[in-house]
This record gives structure tokens, C-alpha cells and sequence, in this order.
């Protein structure tokens, strides 16, 4: 058994990588550290885990979880992951998957898009599996999973950057709000968000980065990126509607051929027919793409659906531990969304 | 013109103050109080204020508010009240709405219910026009408005109670978040409430002790009356399911003219065939109700629909000042609910 | 008082009209026509009626309702509207306010995009007041009311494009469910909807055609307009997301400067600072615009947010009523929005 | 692998059958009947199960389907089940789960209560497997599955009605509305259910008599049972509020002790602290009780969460199945809800 240790484990992608790993079978949880919650019981704030985790939250330090653990999962906030990572590497063979931003940019774009500088500059791969080499994720002992929004929209480009075809791309997403975490605030207050969708950061959110450097790689030279996200009243899911204009005018069918053989033996990207639905991959690790390519122009809209706490975060960060592991990719993870 | 002031005008309550204020013909709200927003914009807080209102939020004196103003609303937490009033009322002719729980209760039972000192013991008119003389509120100055689940209780009981028929009743009341207050809490937290529905003080809500006393004025000595209060996904908003076992077996026709023959002469409250609907009622000051007798036993299912911070609260505090000040009780209120 | 009938009263347009007129000073519904549900109450319906209409549903002929009104509402689909126009405007003095799509856009344009042969070709002011003159709709005797997403998109570019400053424009819209109707559908179907958001016809809605008129008649020759709609889990507002591409860059103040310039003297528009929310226009005949100018790149966002069943269908049309008739554009529609 | 059928299979508890198989490691799904969707595949209507089956919908005879199948579900209507189950069982080693309502009462009451002669009366285990043998499950060829509704009430007030302390009992329950099917209605369209909770069947709701039916067999004569049921705005999930009037005055720990004792060794049952949510069952088979003792008079408010598609319907057809083929009840069920 993979031991699992989780640090930062009190919010909704550690409840959720517990949800995912209760019922994986090769890896269990070891430990689960809150400063805010220790010594009290995971199951008492993830309600859902009553009856599957005794486990306590804790207050433990690097030395004793790098002890504890194979595997560890940074589920802390941007600019903090970088102070636990060399720590936890050095003289230790455990891995970690960071689910925070520190370690997906190259070091001088992070500092530009957060504002930080970065005290543990490395290159890292950036853990999107669909999109990078599994024999590089096996190597590696750090992987940076990727943010939410970046997964769904480079998913719903990265066939047509694959072929040159981008021109220019914009990303309006739409996401549920547990992608703001389990605090209250005004946009999460329950009066302000229903019947509504709220944008925001509507030209600088720092996502927009990691699709540019995804897609820029798979289509060299390409950066006419515009991205604006939205909050609808949903809890989890992100739907990005990719208004996409491309090089040449492409048909229903040739979108459709590009698209069905770029992701044909990736298990977690669905082609589909019509319009892909927040609900059919809901607490599933699955991404769901539809798309109309417009007759009249050089546009195609592709649509992409995720559950933004899974295939946009802890599944995500389950399937990569897997492929580090010499797992299936697939494993726990096979588990058909709850409409 | 009714000069209105409203103490505490930042939260719900003094925001729909202003919307219903806003369309009055007869009344102009000349200050809103809040500590903490004191020199915004009202409409900067309220947006649904824009272009309505050039208003600031002040921070002013007790002297200042009530040489102002013709009538006072106070939209401030229980408890508090108390220390506005004497002060308020002391030199000067204004009139105050207490939208408190204050005033509603016999000194005794409130000192016992909320487990305060009474600075200011009076006996004070309780507010509920359908329930209670106009005379006596036209001749008050201070008013004690009611809570928004005694509202909906007391109504979808009160004809039966009015005839000595009621044996037991349990209040089973689902209300809008926005009972709650528009600061951001783990309740009115969207992925907490969406798609769920959350019961609380499940034996003990403070709003019990309006019911009795309501309910014990129209039929003496009646006290068995259960309570318990749940918040469901809706901002606006309390329907009660009544179940009222009856002192006789009553038919549907029964109850149809017993309740008929007591509101025949209520604007407010509409007799309805079938269901009532949060819906139809939202943003009104109406209260819709229905019920079905069971065929088989002594025991009635009386439905209220109102919208909480409407009839539960603001709306009725405006009946209260048309009424006070020798308007038509309707003058500003006839307007349908939004669906 | 002015006299009003409305051709197809049972859907939700026909239900806004007669609450938007049971407040309306100077107009009154006559007449409400329906063929399903002649003979039956209107309040049964239109619950939120109860108490402010005793209207019934009637079945009854063009001769008969062109005499008893002064002006005609017709609710009824697109292709049906020509069908009714010419015998209503014939030997009668009524004037009539189309709801449908029938005379909104050019013959031509009408024919190609619905598919339909136009039984009644003419000639049409389009009633998006804060676009058109005042005075051709005064003098209209039938006035094509815009569409709902049209008018949110329109009003959210038109003050560059008025500049000429348009280049390409991707309107993402998301629209409350209303919009498609008061009969269950598969979209409606509460599981369906509720935590999800619906892309549809992302190539190919109609309303395109609108939004194209309307820009090149302001920017002549612009016509690099794309339009893609979803349905969100709300029932009424439409939120416009306007990725505008620019001719020049534009900085945040170059922006705010334009849009208040050109609605200065626009009463139901409100150029506001943040983010619209569709519950501060709830129920209300406002749009409410916002906007970010992106700083590194030709690229503004503008959001405008209204409630399509009132500006973007009933309000609107009243509005158009108030203007044909004389009054002042804003009788019965000063009203705040619900939040 | 056991092989299993499923007549009825295009609504939600097929889908949901299909789903919870879909992770079972002992059985597969190998029919999947639909008059309607014959043809199509399985995955088209049921869109979270892209790519975890290739099933086609069928329309087959009972003669095949009960030879390829070790066990049968039947998710059809009530009144249309006991035309299938003689002929599926004779000549047959098939084995039945029934969850229509045909089978879950005494026939006599089943007549009065639907309005139906039964056409083939027996006597029939009520697979609610915490209250009844799984000696008496294992041994069965038809297992009755119990109602949603009657699933989340019994276990709700068993443990007092073993001990006798039943006097009165109120279920008021709210209900996510897939209950009501995967056919659009006026109950499930969006803009009717949004943001309001609708009571229904106030007095005459049939699952009462299944209540009356467990609750009588743990304390003989105790009858005095009323159910009132609502619509949520959700999808799933059944909250059950038990407001019991109780024949002796019960502290909290007086409840907390009988609860945990009578549950103690029921794998889906958990009696909680606090108040349990809708959120941390959904998708899963567990039931979560939590509980208030009035300190004033002899009620108890008891409530129980559960998922109506899954405990209340499919995972309690698969908890029948696992414990007539001798596999540990909890095959393929012990999944965390997913909040």
C-alpha cells in the first residue's frame, strides 16, 4: 500500500483526495494535517468520510510526515507550497504532488503572475498527463498538478495546437464556486450567487498563464490567449466555452476527426456528441468535449465539462501518483460521474 | 411626505426598507444609519438602489435621526432595541418600528426566551394588522413588528385558533437564507445549502414563544405548539406546513369557510385553492394560504407562503406606518410577487 | 386610462405584461387571450395575480379585440405574429407592440434566418429605445420589440461601436430558463439544469441577426459579431459577457468615459463600477453595464446584466407603450429590482 | 459474475442500477430493457456512463431475458410490475428485485390503497435489509424494495418504535424532485421548483401505508402515523424531519443510547452528532440520523438524510442483491457520498 500523508488537509481537495483515496485500492491515507483543526476528527468536517476514516487531523512536521509517508499531497495555498517542498525532498524518498501554483510556471513567469518571488526554483512537470510525457511524471519526484481552469481549457485547445491551427483563443469559463474554498465569503453567500453568474478577474486571472505555456508548446509561438471566468451556482464543475478562431476553416467533421484521434487512447477525455454536461462527470476524474464548428467563419466553439475537484485537482493529483507509483493511470479512479 | 429613518439600514431588512420606500407615494426615507458603511453610497451596498437613491450611509446621534424624521425604523439586532427606544421617543413626536424582537413578548417571556435584562419594560402593540386592532396601532408610537416565522405561523393558524379548535400543532417552517442575515456564515455558504436543506434549533427557536402568544390571545389556554425552523436553497421566502390536530374532525369544506370568513376582509392574506407558492408571493407583502383536511383523522395541513423579508418583515413594518399614520394600509404594497 | 389586450397572455411574457400593467397608472389589461386555457381565471395561471386581477382567459376574434383596446401586445411565436398584424392595424385606430421575431430585422434578413416566407413585408422601427428614435416609435403604429439577447448585447457594445471602434465582438450570453418558456422541456427539467450550465446553439441562434443590425447601424460596415448562448440554473436574467476586440486600445478610464457619455441621458441604463449581478435588475426594466479594459492587449470586457422577461421582452414593451402614447418612457417601470 | 437485468432501464433508478454496477466487482449488467429506446445505446440517455458501457437499450421477451440473467431488476411503474413477475420466475432460476410498489404490502392494503386489484398476491419480504432477516432476504426468489420516502422514515423511528415509546408520529419530508422521474413536468420545470419547496399529497400519500406497515411490526397497534411530503430544489436525496410525541419524557442521551444500539452493527446506518446533510450522502448508500430531545415536552425531533435514488431506491435494490447471492451486504456500495 501507497502511504499517503496530505498537508493542508481541512479543504475541499483534502476532503476530496480522502473521498478518492478511501476507495483506492493500493493507497491509503496515513495523515492529515490542519494547524487549524488538530486533534480533531476528519470525518466531523468531511461528514461524507463518517464511517470510512478514524483518522485525527494533526500538526506534524515536515521530518515526521516525510517519514510517515510514500507520497505527499500539498494542498496549500500559492506561495507556501515552495516553502515545504525542499524541505520534504531532502533526505527522504518520499514524492510529493503539489496542488498549489509554485512549481507550474517556468520560475520567472510565476514571479511576474504572482508577484512573489520564488525561493526554490526547479523545473518541474506540470502534471497534466494528457499533455506530458508518463514516463517523465514516473521520473520525477515532485509533480505540480495543474490549476482548474487550465486543465479544462487546455483540454478543449490542445488538438487544434497540436495541428497549428489556433489562432486566436478565448476561454469563458464557468466554474462552481468550491473552487473558492470551504470559507464563507460574498461571492460563496448563498443570496449573492443564486439565480446569478458572477465574473470576475475578468482580464487578469493568473490561470491564464498555464494555458498559454500548454498551449504554446504544443503549437510553438502561439500566445493570443484571452481568458475570463465566471462563478455560476453550482458547487463543483467547470465548463469552459472556448471561442476558438482558427488558421483554416474547418468542418464539423474535420474538427471531429482531430479531435477523436488526438485524445483516442487518453481514458479520461470523452469525445462526444453534443454538448458535454457538468453533471454526467460530476465527482468523476472524467472531461467531457463537444463542439460546433460554425459554418459561416473561421470559429469553432469547443466545450469542455470537469469537476473541478477532481479531474481539475485531486484527481488529477490521484491520477499522477499512480503513473508515479507504475500504476494504471485509472486506478480508483474508474467511477462514473453522479448526475 | 413621511420622513423615514432607518437605524441599522446596511443589512436585508433595512435594504428592502428602501426598495418598498423607494416606490411609496406617500413616504421618502431622509436617513440610513450604519456604523460601518457611514459615508458609501446606500446604492454602492444595495445595488438594486441605483438610480433610486443618493443616499449616504451616517453614523448620527439619537437627537439628529429623530428631529429628522416623522418615523424611525429599527433594524437592529435583538437586544439592542431596548437601547434606542426611551431615548428615541424621549422629546420628541417620531414614531419607531421596531423590527426587533424587543418589544414583541411580555417582559417576562422575553427575559426568560432570550436571556436578557429588559432595559425598557412597556407594553407595546404587536404588529401584526391581521391579528391585531388598527385603532390600537394608529395610536401607538412605538410598534412592535413580528418575526418572520410567527408571521406564517400565526396566520396559517390563527383562523382555527380564532374558533377554539385547535388540540396540537406542529410548525414545520422552510425559510430563505436571507432570514439569516447578509453575512457570509457556513449556512448561507452555496456549497453547504445548494441542494439541501438544513434544520436547526430544531426544539428551541426564540420565534416559538410569538407563536404561543399569538395563538393563546385567540384561543385561551392554548400552548401545545411544536416548532421547528429549517433553512432551505432559496434566498426569499418562509413556507409553514401546519400540522394542526383539532379539537373536532373538520372537512375540507370546513376549513375552507373558516378561514375564508376570517380573512374576508385582509388585503394581505389570500385564501388560495391548492398549493401555495413562495413564488407567487416574493417581493410582496401577501401571504398565500392553502391546506387539505385529512379524511381520516383529526388533522389539517394548512400551508403559508410569505416572503420573510416582506410580510416577515419590512413590508409589514410599512403596513405598520400606513396604519400609524392614517393611510390606507396598502398605500405603496400592491404589488404582485415576482415569480 | 389606456386599454390594452394581449394576444396570447398564458406564456411568461403575457404574465409580465399584467404585472408589469397591474401597477401601471395610466394603462389596464381588457383583455387576455388565450385558446388553451379560455374561460379560466388568469390569477389561476399567474398565481402571483391573485388579488389584482379578475380577468379570464378568453378565445375571441382579431375584429373583436382591436375594438376594445388601444393597444395590442402579441405574445405569440415567431411566424404567427405576421399572421395577426395586418387585420388588427385594418379599419381600427389600435396600435400594436410585437413581441415576436416576425418585423424585427430586415425582410430579406427575416426570410433567410427563420426560414419563413414573410406574409407581410414592411417596414419596422425596432423598439430598443435607448437606440432608436423616440419619436419613430411615437409614431409608429406597430413597433417590433428586440429580442432578449439582443437588447442585452446591443446596449453592452453600442457605445463603441457608435465610436467606430469595434473589431471583432464574441458575445457569450447566459440566460435564466425563462427565456425558453413556461412548458416543461428536457432544459427545463430541473435535474438538468440545477448545478449546470447548458451551452446551446452555439453557432446558429437566431438572435444573431439582431445584434449585427444593431452594431452596423451604429459602426456601418461592422459585422465580426459572434453569439453563443447557455442556460444557467436561474429563472430569469440574461448576463452578456462581451469579449470586445477593439481598434484601438482603450484604457479602463477611455472606457468609462465612452459608456456614461453615451447613456447619460438613458434612464433604464446604468453604467455602474464592479460587476453587474442579474439580481440587482431582478423583476426591474434596468441593465446594469460593467466593463474592464484588458491592460495588455486591444481587448475589453463588458458585461451587462437585465432581466430578460422585463427589459428583454415585457418591461421594454411597456416602455415602447409609454413612448407611442405620450407618457414618460418610465410610467409603471420605476421600479428597483428584487435582489 | 452475477448477471443482472434491468427492465425499465431508461429512468433514474435504471440509470442509477446501471451506475452503482458499474463498480461492482461480483456483477455485471447484462440487459437493459426500454420500450422507448430500443436501439439506442445506453450511454446516449445515460450520459455519465460514456465509456464504461457499450449496453445497447433493448425491448426483449421475458422468456430471454430470464435466461440470461441471474437476477432481474424491475424499475417500472407501480401496477405493471406483477404482469412480469410470475412469468420471470416460472421455469426460472432467476431471482427478482422489485422496486415498484406491487409487493411491499399485505395485498389487501396494496388494493385500497392504489385503487388496483393485485394479480398475483403472495407474501413478499420487505427488503429493508436493517429492519428485516437477511436470512429471510437470502432465502427469497422476489425481494419487495422498499419506497424512498418509507426507507428514510422507518429507519428513522425504529429504534423507538422497538422500545414501545411510540405515541405520535408527523414525517413532514422533503424530497429532491428526481423522484418524481426523468419526465419533464410542471413540478420539475425549473422555474416552478427554483428557490420554493413544494408540498404535495399532503394527507394521502401512498408510502404512508408502508410506514404504518414497519413501524406496526416493531410495536404492535401502533398506528397514529401522519406524512406530509415536499419537492426540494434538489436532485436527490430525502430529508426526513420526525417530529415524535413519545409515551415517556426522553433526555438526549436517553435517544443517543437507543439510537447507537440499535444501529450498532447496520453498516449504512450512521447516527451522527448534530444534524445531518443531504450533501454527505449524496450518491452514496448511507443513511445519516441525527436527533433534538425537546427539553420541555415528551417530543423527539428525529431526522434522516439519505439519497432516495441510491439508499431509497438502486443501492438498496444492490444491497438486496448482494445478500441473496451471499456476498457481504456492502459489495460495491462502501463509497463516500460525494458533497
Amino acid at each position: 500500500m501507497i502511504r499517503a500523508g496530505i498537508i493542508g488537509a481541512s479543504g475541499y481537495t483534502g476532503g476530496e483526495l480522502m473521498r478518492l483515496l478511501a476507495r483506492h485500492p493500493e493507497a491509503e491515507v496515513v495523515a492529515a494535517t490542519s494547524r487549524k483543526l488538530a486533534g480533531t476528527r476528519v470525518a466531523s468536517e468531511h461528514r461524507f468520510l463518517e464511517g470510512f476514516s478514524d483518522l485525527m487531523f494533526e500538526d506534524i512536521s515536515n521530518e515526521e510526515i516525510k517519514n510517515m509517508c510514500d507520497v505527499i499531497f500539498l494542498a496549500v495555498p500559492h506561495g507556501t507550497a515552495m516553502n515545504y517542498v525542499p524541505e520534504l525532498l531532502e533526505d527522504s524518498k518520499c514524492r510529493i504532488i503539489d496542488l498549489s501554483a509554485d512549481y507550474r510556471l517556468d520560475t520567472k513567469v510565476f514571479e511576474e503572475v504572482y508577484g512573489l518571488e520564488h525561493k526554490d526554483p526547479r523545473k518541474v512537470v506540470f502534471g497534466l498527463p494528457e499533455l506530458h510525457s508518463h514516463e517523465e511524471i514516473r521520473n520525477s519526484r515532485l509533480v505540480a498538478n495543474p490549476g482548474c481552469f487550465p486543465t479544462g481549457a487546455s483540454l478543449s485547445a490542445a488538438p487544434l495546437a497540436a495541428k497549428g491551427l489556433l489562432k486566436t483563443v478565448i476561454f469563458d469559463s464557468k466554474s462552481g464556486v468550491s473552487g473558492a474554498g470551504n470559507s464563507p465569503s460574498a461571492t460563496s453567500h448563498f443570496p449573492n450567487l443564486t439565480e446569478n453568474i458572477i465574473p470576475y478577474k475578468m482580464t487578469t486571472h493568473r490561470h491564464h498563464a498555464e494555458m498559454v505555456q500548454e498551449l504554446s508548446a504544443l503549437q510553438p509561438g502561439f500566445t493570443d490567449v484571452s481568458f475570463t471566468p465566471h462563478v455560476i451556482p453550482a458547487t463543483r464543475g467547470i465548463l469552459t466555452t472556448a471561442h476558438i478562431f482558427t488558421t483554416e476553416k474547418l468542418s464539423q467533421e474535420d474538427v471531429a476527426a482531430i479531435y477523436k484521434e488526438f485524445y483516442k487512447d487518453k481514458k479520461f477525455v470523452r469525445v462526444i456528441n453534443g454538448v458535454p454536461s457538468l453533471l454526467s462527470v460530476r465527482g468523476s476524474n472524467f472531461c467531457h468535449i463537444g463542439f460546433e464548428a460554425d459554418k459561416k467563419s473561421n470559429r469553432v466553439v469547443v466545450m469542455s465539462a470537469i469537476d473541478n475537484l477532481v479531474k481539475g485537482a485531486s484527481g488529477q493529483a490521484v491520477q499522477n501518483m499512480n503513473i508515479m507509483f507504475g500504476l494504471d493511470e485509472t486506478t480508483g479512479l474508474l467511477e462514473p460521474g453522479v448526475f
